[in-house]
Parts: structure tokens; sequence; C-alpha cells
């Protein structure tokens, strides 16, 4: 970690000695000073060498005279992709790959209704080939007085129809450490006849109590979204608390900013940062376009708005989609009026091949330009 | 609810029938079409009647043709300052009273480390005449390899320096549910000496779970801290949460806005909206200096931003201080740097009671001015 | 406009009787009052009937007891989509259509150096059939000790070396209105050999008096980015600006958004803005990768970030992409670093073809769509 | 200046030649590098020596492999406050004395209308012994149809009023360089009754064609305002444009952030900047309370929230205060909703009185403890 003082603050000075004596007082670390002669002054780096990475930035940044801290140890341990490193990227799941190469689509319901709506969305996605869908059981609302989800009594039916239909992998948000144990109680009194990724969604982002509890268990993947607020590191580094716990099977859900300059939309998309995710980490990167995006408007040309974004998250190398569908939106308990209509899966499930088709081409063509054989 | 189509919304239009389809069928709600003619144009409001606090107003907004959505029935139902209303402001737990006409002051460590450091705290705090403070014992740390906090085993000596040092009231940040039980316990254990203000910290605003089984307790009341990233509106709908279940003992606390337009603090000082929440709600408002201001830094004038950022809460009326003091700073386990030292407790106090004294006078004009007497 | 008092403002009140007062009193227009019955509760609603177009909604929102305040008259009056118009949107200059259909690459030198760059940029621009070009004369920068432009000094070469190339429209930032007038006066002496889009800057999309200027002349069409700090909404009427005073040649161009939460981005990319801004508005719109990413840092699958923000805003119906290269980044003035190389140039241009191929095809599937034709 | 590679940037890496080549590059600079060897990895910092305040620290941080820069030649060069230093801060004009120690208020109108409500507000001031003002003569609106101020033609009885009631300095906003000349004028042909503040906006904070022109002329001091959407720093940076063009005579104003975090109030309110800005700059600090709270709502203590936030200044040690008043607001054609009413001007100055009594309270309470005359 490097700590570089304020150009003012110099050696005589109150705040340079009670820094310096913080620092070095620090247990397991050694302070080293520097100083570096510019054109007009001389600053003042202090290098802490050792075991920094417990030591908080922030702290060190409110001591007086501190100016920058910048840590040197790698971030994202476990989940970062670190220098020549050879280790796999990526995970298999009841016989569903996810990796930083793939692309799964987790159509489905954002809140679970009816057993009828269930049946019919599973059914859908069976005809059209898919084996990942998105089903919410446990649904935090902003709100106290709105639906909260049917919680633990819909698991059953919704596992038995997942089995029936072919799907491998639901997606469900859990909100409390006990979810995770109804879920494996209810897989496990219905014969394991799909498998879920448990979710933590945005307002979680920074539960750590819940992130260690779903991290010390290795049964369930985890879809991890962005949190409200902070920045992506910030994100990452709590994705790190599943994984400094044990479940390094992570998948990195962008779902927009929340800030008013995403207006009319109801955050600000942020798949561009689909690369970033992928750069820094080993994590598959998932796109929410239904929460991020937030309304069903649509372009001139005819297509919707979410499904603009969609294509955007994929054209990009995104490797899961996570995107709300309802029978009958008019019906939906939560959400509704943003979901996709059961008549628009095909058109979408198109969209999305395209834009995934376009994606492979790209790397071709980077591929081609890279080895000499297009100039 | 009042949901306002856009201008080009016609009543032949697919995205008007789809619209008026959904909430024709919401249970419990009548849907009244009213057409307004301007000079240039027809706009189409639909008024929806009846048990309206149970929708969500980004369900609707996401509606086709839908522009906006206006909540007409009360917000903030328990904890809100509605019309006419004569409900009491306030409470007294532990023989301290708790109003938005008291000022408290809660300085103490951000987090316990030893019983001596406990000790030197709470003594200060007595002879200078306090009654509260801040202890944390359960810490939540945005990297998971830092200390986070004593936990219950600290409990037992902190509640018993409290009772011997006259202290009242702690305030102590829980992470999770079983938190609140360790803390009953210890206190029974201990022959409850002292009471505790149970602290739901920035990153937990809206985990709802910890709300609701806090809130469900009534045997200890709520500091609540306001949310990263999420609108003032969104922190205060989270605290009722806590309302609706039980408990409206409830303090509000601004903590600053995570943004980089407060740089070089570590957040943007919001205490502006002291007396906005003041006018929202009956809650009494508390103001959190160090983590908002997040430095030693000061002014050329010789005061700590610190103090200055504490001077402002409190010359608008604020009813607590939340404030880190620490006997050796150097030696903290968190947030070290920013804390205040002991030899400036007698300083702290003073200058928050020149600015109480200040907002006194300032009542007393406001007084005079509305009744006349000066003019 | 429709003005909704807060549920709390009585007709008793000094507050309602304020507004009243002040609302009643407005020039050319007619206040009608208007009361909501709900379950809970009487709301009121004041609609403002007559030319409410110049009236501010910030202004009538600070009057007590004002809740809301919505504006139906319709926003954006010249660039706007309005309903049922068969208005063209669109145009051509200097031989080059610029419209929401078409797409055009402006790739170039951010800052011109020398003119044996211009040369080389130039006629590698004409090698692969482009017949637009970015090149900046005068620059706004931040620190007033840095390269500021060459100015109209450079504009002859510019210029001669654009015809040469078959150069058609060069996009080139202007920062106060005599930059219009030597543009003009160095096309006039060099034989008007190319065509020159003028474009505003990000810090001066609320400069309103260069706006009033720009939008004066008709000569040249206008490249108008998104502003710091503000809506989508804001920079939109500011774009208005340019229209009311005569000049709706004008093309908006998205640049991402100021905000830490787009770190390691210099920018939060907001190409998702891209179907919203052809909705609302006639403009054809804009892309700038180079000062949204801002870095040369690029995806483990070989791919800059900026290639696939670029790809991102293509795939969604972009119109343009403003791009800089520069044939030695090291020795470029401005903006060297994350200039595209000479070399990249035919990557970058399949690149980009790949994309709004894939853009076609999606159009194509959705007419099928839509007219039935797959299902 | 310092560049910080990624910790992942080795010496063979085609980033590290690629950055390394650019900054060795650099004309008048000498490029040193230093290795430093942490616990688990070495890491490469590029010390730039020489006259870097040329550099832009936004283009460095684009090269490749770049994971921070360092700016370590001081900023604000003509405007900081630099240790050791010894330059008077502060200035005199027109007879009325700015410096980090004052305090002036400067109520008035936000836009002049017509010459009898500009007597009345000058006439109140005159009776409350006020020697300063402001008058809104250009006003820069969002909304093209919006009344834009009256311009030059109000401005001579402006001044003869000034004259008449014994007013030595109007703070003036000013859009375009013309408008100084103008008042320049006006002034010489009324014979010099007043003095005028040139003010730039918040809009114009980085129209530095403007800066530059305003910069040049040394007959009116500066009241130069934060701007949307930019750091503290960059708005400080702007200031400097100002002085590197030759006037320092420069007031800095806090006018809150644009940020929904600020709801309800316009902006969220930075005064607790107040003590950052005197201690990076020697320049006086004004705050803007009409303009960042942006209503009349009021606590249940019955002051006005623009009341608070103004004592929040104050206490802090703010120098000027700009704050509007209108005699009839309801006619006012800017702004007029947020006005204070002439009847509460001496309410207004009495407040204000309070805070400033209990700011240099403060400084007292300061001064005794340093000096231990307290403990």
């Amino acid at each position: 970690m490097i700590v570089i003082l304020d150009s003012s603050t110099t050696e005589q000075s109150e705040a340079y000695q009670l820094t310096l004596n913080y620092l070095s007082r620090l247990p397991g670390i050694a302070a080293h000073i520097h100083k570096v002669q510019g054109a007009q002054q001389v600053l003042t780096e202090i290098y802490l060498i050792g075991d920094t990475k417990t030591l908080s930035a922030d702290d060190i940044h409110a001591l007086p005279g501190v100016e920058r801290v910048i840590r040197i140890s790698e971030e994202y341990r476990i989940l970062g992709r670190h220098r020549d490193e050879q280790r796999i990227s990526g995970f298999e799941y009841n016989g569903v790959l996810f990796s930083q190469d793939t692309l799964n689509i987790f159509a489905g319901l954002c809140a679970v209704d009816t057993p009828q709506h269930v049946e019919q969305m599973l059914k859908a996605l069976q005809e059209h080939g898919q084996v990942c869908t998105r089903m919410g059981a446990y649904k935090p609302r902003t709100n106290p007085y709105s639906f909260q989800g049917h919680g633990k009594a819909c698991l059953p039916y919704v596992f038995e129809l997942a089995g029936k239909y072919g799907i491998k992998v639901i997606a469900m948000e859990v909100t409390h450490e006990s979810h995770v144990d109804e879920i494996h109680e209810s897989l496990e009194q219905t014969g394991r006849p799909t498998g879920v990724m448990v979710q933590i969604g945005t307002r979680n982002t920074q539960n750590f109590e819940l992130l260690k509890a779903v991290g010390r268990q290795q049964e369930f993947p985890v879809l991890f979204k962005r949190g409200f607020g902070i920045t992506l590191n910030e994100s990452l580094n709590a994705a790190e608390y599943l994984a400094s716990e044990g479940n390094s099977q992570v998948v990195f859900c962008l779902r927009g900013v929340k800030t008013n300059m995403g207006d009319p939309h109801r955050n600000l998309v942020d798949f561009s940062q689909v690369p970033v995710v992928k750069r820094l980490t080993r994590m598959p990167v998932c796109v929410d376009p239904s929460h991020s995006v937030g309304s069903r408007e649509r372009a001139p040309d005819g297509m919707l708005d979410l499904m603009h974004a969609t294509a955007q998250g994929v054209i990009a190398g995104a490797n899961l989609v996570l995107v709300d569908f309802h029978p009958h939106p008019a019906e939906a308990l939560v959400d509704g009026p943003q979901a996709l209509l059961m008549s628009e899966l095909g058109w979408f499930l198109e969209d999305v091949a395209l834009a995934r088709e376009c994606y492979e081409k790209r790397q071709m063509l980077t591929e081609q330009w890279k080895t000499g054989k297009r100039r």
C-alpha cells in the first residue's frame, strides 16, 4: 500500500508526526519513507509493506496530511483475474456450463404468483429449448405493505414443474439465510427435479451477514447483483465475501445504476462494464435488462428499449441474461408492466441469437487482425 | 394515486388500452378517467381510488404510455407527520428523552477494542456529564479480511462499565437479528446496568428482513441510518418497515451521501435535510459528522471540518449527534484516524453547546417575528 | 400544466392562498381548480390553461404547498417527435445524408497538431472509403496552462487536405461564436473544398449565448453533446435553443455521464439511451465512445472496451460515431493515449460494419414479427 | 506527477512499453522509473519531473497499464493557499472589504423586473444598513421561450437607484463577454454611482472563453459559482482560469449539487464545504441558499429551510450570502416563489447575525483551547 502525503505536509508538521506514528504501529506492517524531489517541491510517499490486505484504505486516507492511498496488493484475491494465471474460469452446475465464454438466458417470472402461470412459463421455455429460468419466491419490496412473495409455500410446485419441463437451473433471490435452507429442504422433498442458483439482490449487496451465510454453503452457485450507490469496485469486493467463505461459483450481474441521469429509464444501464468485469475477475457476467430499463417503451424502429439493452449486453460478451416474462402481465403481482409477453419469447430469443452471432463474428475478426490474417 | 398519460397516448392507441386494462383489474381499486383540455392538447389522467397503499408506483410507471404516477395516499403512515395530528412526537427510554425538541450527544468508540479504552471513554463522558454513548461491537466491514468487531464477547464488560459510569443509553449497531438477542441476554446477565439503542447501518437500510426482525421487538429503540444511493424518501420508507412491525421508537440519522461531489470529504454532508426530516416525519433526527466528513482536516480558523459539520447540524435543530472518539486513535482497530481525541471532548461539547444555544435563540427570534413582537 | 398540491394543503391554509394568488395572476393563463376525492383524503389539482410554454416548472414547484408540477404542453417543440406527425427527419449536408436511419463514422484527430498528421489521417480515411472526419482546432481544456488548440491558424490546411482526400464533412468543436465566423471565412478563402459540422461540447451544453449564436446561422449543421451533471431531458431542451433560433439541423451526441459509478471508465457510457433520443426527438443520434470510455483497456477477448462500447451504440441504432484516431498517439497534444492507431482503422470499421449489419437484421426480424410472418 | 502502473503490468508487457515510450517523449519532462517491492508483488511508479503543470492527468490515466496518476505540483497556483505563504487574502472593492474573515450579505432581486421593485428593494436594504445587493439583468434560462432578463436596458436605473440608496456593490451575472462592456459603459454614463461584482453562473463554470474574457479585465471582481456535475476540485480549477488571465479578485460560491439525493430541495446543499474551500484556496467563500434549497418550505420550528441552510453556511465561516428577495413574489418574472418577502428582511438579517455571532464565539473558544486557556 502506498500512502502519499499532501505536498504541504512537511517533516516538521504535526500532521506528519501523527500519521507516521499511526502507520509505524500497524501490526505486521513495515512503513518505509520515500521522498521524491520534483521540479517545484518534495513529495513524501510511505510504503506499507506486509500483509496489508486487512487494512482499510478509507481509514488511512483519513489520517492528517494524507492525500491519497493506493492499494497495490491484489484485490479480489479469489475471484480476481490475476497475471500469469492458469486457474479455470467458470463452473458447471446441474449439467449447465457457466463461464466467460458461454451464454445462458434466464427468462422467467419476477415473482411466482400461481402454479398456472409458472407452468405456462416453463412449458414455453421448454418449447424454445431453454433449460434455465428465473422464479422469484422471496421478494424484497420497498413498501412494507406490498406483496412480499409466496416464500417457501410455492417452492414444491415450482421445483416439480421445473423438473417436468426439463429446467436445469432456476435463479431465485434469497433475502435471509433461512431461505437457502428452505430451498435445500424443498429440493430434497421433491426429489431434486431441478437446480437453483441463489440470487443476492441489489439491496443486499453489502448485507455481509447474508453473504457470509450464502458463501459458507457450496450446494448452490450464486448470482450476485451490483449494489446501489456504490462503485463497481465496491460491489466486486462484496462478491469476494462469498469466495472468502468458500463459495467461488459466483456470477456477477450488472443491473443498472440508480441516478436520474438514466431517466426516463428506471436506472442508467451499465452494460458497457461487461468487458470490465471480465477483465478484472474470472466471474461470468450477467445482464438484467428488465430492472435496469424498467419499462416497455419502444424506439421508432419498433424494438423495445429492453431488447436494445439486451443486445448491447450480448454484443459485448455478456454470459447470462436475466429477463422478466409473464403470461398475463396485468395479473402479475410484482413488476408486471415491464414484463415481456409470452408471445414475445420467440422474438426475444431470436434477437439475442442475432446479437450473440455478431459477438462471435467480432471475436473471429479480432483473431484475424491479431494474427495478421487481416490487415 | 394519479396516473398521468403521455400527451401522445390517445384513446385509440394500443398503449392506452393495455394500461387501462391493467389498471381496471387491480383488486379493490376503482379507476376513473379524467380528461383535461389544454390550450394545445388533451391530457388523460386516471385516478385510482381505493386501498392504493399496496401498489408500487414503479410498476405503474412502467405501463405503456404512462408519463407520471403521483401517490396521494399519505406516506410514512406511522412515522409520518400528518395534518391536524396531535400524536406525541418522541419517546423516553431508560430515563432519557428523545424528541424533535431535545439534544443528546452520543460520543464514543466506533469499535470496542479493549476494556481499558472503553473505561477511559466512559469515565471521561461521566466527567463531562454525558449519559449516552456509542460503542460498536458488531462491525460491517467492506473488506472480508478486516477486523469485524469483538461481537457478543465484549458486551458484558461494555454494559458493566456503562453502569459504573452512569451511562443510560448506548447506540450499538447490529447487522444480524441474532445480535439483538445477544444484547438482550447480555443485559439480563449483567443485571441491566444500562440501556441500548439498536443501530441499523447504512449498508442495511434496505435489508428488509433485518428491519422486520428489529421492528418486531419493542425492548430497544432504533437508530436508523440513511442508505447509500437511495433518495431520502426511500430511506424514510424503509424506516416505516420498523414501525409497520410494531416499533415506532425510531431515530433517523443523516450520515452524508456517497458521491464524489463531496470530495475531499468521505461523503457529501447532508445536514441541510435536518429540517426536512422533521417536517415529513415525527422522528428525532440524528447527525453523524464522523462518517460523513471522514477526516480530521481543519479549516484555517483552527476548527476541524468535523466540528463545523456538527455545528451545522445542531444550528438547524438536530436532536442527536453520533460522534467517534478514541483514547488512542493510533491503536483503534476501526476508523481510528477520523476519531476525536479524549483531550478534545471538552472542546467539542462546548462547541456543540454554542451551536445549540444559537438554535434556541433563533427559535425565540422566530417566535417574536411570528407573534409580531418584532417587525 | 398541472400543479398538484400536497395532500396536507387545505383550502384554509396560508400556503393554498399564496399559491393560488400567484397562479391566478400569471398573464395569459387561466387557473382551474379540480378536487379529487380519494378513499382517504381530498387532493387538489390546479390546471394552468393557456400559453404555458414560457412558465418555469421549477418556479412553480417552489410555491408553498406544491407537491408536483407536470408540464403537458409538448416539449422540444421543434426538434421533438410529435404524434401524427409527418415531418421529415434528418437532413442532407454537402452531399451526405444524416437521419435516424443512416450511419456515418467520424473518425479523426481529437486535436489538430501538425499538417503531416492531418494528411496521414485523411489519406487513410479515403483509402477506407470514408467521407466524414473529426478535427479539433479549438480545444476547451480544464487546465488553463494546457495546449488550447491551433485555432484558426490550422483551418486552411485542414480544409485543403480534406478536399484533397474527398472528405465532405468535418466535425469541429467551437467554444466561441467567433469560431463560426473564422470557419466560414477560411472555407471561403480555400474555395469550399469540404464542409463543417459545428460541434458544441459538453462544457457548453448550457452556454445559451453560444447556442443562440450557433442557432442563428444556418450554414453549418450542429453536433450537440449531452451536458455534464444535467438530465437527458435538460440536454434535449438545450438543443431546442438551437432550433428556436432557426437551425434545426442538429445531431444529438451521447458521450457518457460523469459519475464515479462508471469507474474505471472515464464516464459511465450511456448508449442505452440511443433509442430514447430517437423516440423523443427527430434528431439523428451520435455516440462518442472515445470520451466516454477514455482508455485503451481491452477485455480478455482481445477487443478494446472502446470497440465494445461502439458496437453497443451501433447495435441499438446509433447514426453517427465520433471516434479519436492518431497516427502517433505518443505525440498527440490532446487525448493521445485513448486514441486508436491508424493500423486499427480497418479493424474498427469492419467491427462497426458487423454491428450495423446485426442492427439491420434485428430490424428485419422486428418487421417479420410485427407483420406476423414469424411467430 | 506520479504515474502508478497496474500491478499486472510487467516490464515485458506491450502496455509497459507503450506507456513508457509515450511518457519519455513528453517535452521538458524527465521520466524516472521506481520499483517498490511489496510482500506479494512488485509495483512500478514513474515519476515525471519537470514542468508538469501543462500535462493532463486524464490523458496519462488513459495510457495502457496505468492505474493511477497523482499530480504533485501545486494546484490552484494563484488562488491556492500554499504552505508558508504570507500573501494577503481578500481584497477591497469600492470601499467594501471581502476576505475569509468578513461577512457580507447580498440580498436582492434574482431578476430585475421593474424600477419600482428595484427601488423598494434598495430602499429596504438601506434602512437595514446594507451596502451590497444582487440584481439580475442577464438571465440564463433553461427554456428558450422564458423571460431572459431586461439586459442592458435596465442598467441605468439600477445603477442610479443603487447610488441613491448607498449601495456599494451589486452582484450581477453575465453570460457573455459583451455584458461586461455594457456594465462598464452604463456605469460610466451614470457617473459610477455604485460598483459591480461580475457573477459567473453555474452553467458557465467551464465556459472557458467567458472566463478568459472576464479574467482579462480587472475593473470588476468576480463571484464565481460552483459548476453542475463536476467535482469541487474541477470548479476550483476553473476559477484559476480567471486568475491565470490576471484577475484574482475572485469569490467562490457554493450553490448546491444537482442530484436527486437532495430531494425535496432543488439541490443537495453543500455548505459543509465552506471550510474546505477556505483551506484549499485564499478565496472568500459565498453561499447561495436560495438556489440550492429552491423553496419556501419551513420546518415545524417555524423557520424556513432556506434560513436553516443560511445559518449552516454562516456558522461554518461563510463570507458572503447571496439571497433572493422580492417585494411581490407573485409578480416576479424569475424564481419568484422561492424569494423571501420584504417583511422577512429584518428577520433574515437578525437570524444571520445570530449565526455569525455564534461563529465568532466558536473562534474564540478554539483560540482558548489552542492556547491552553481552557482545557
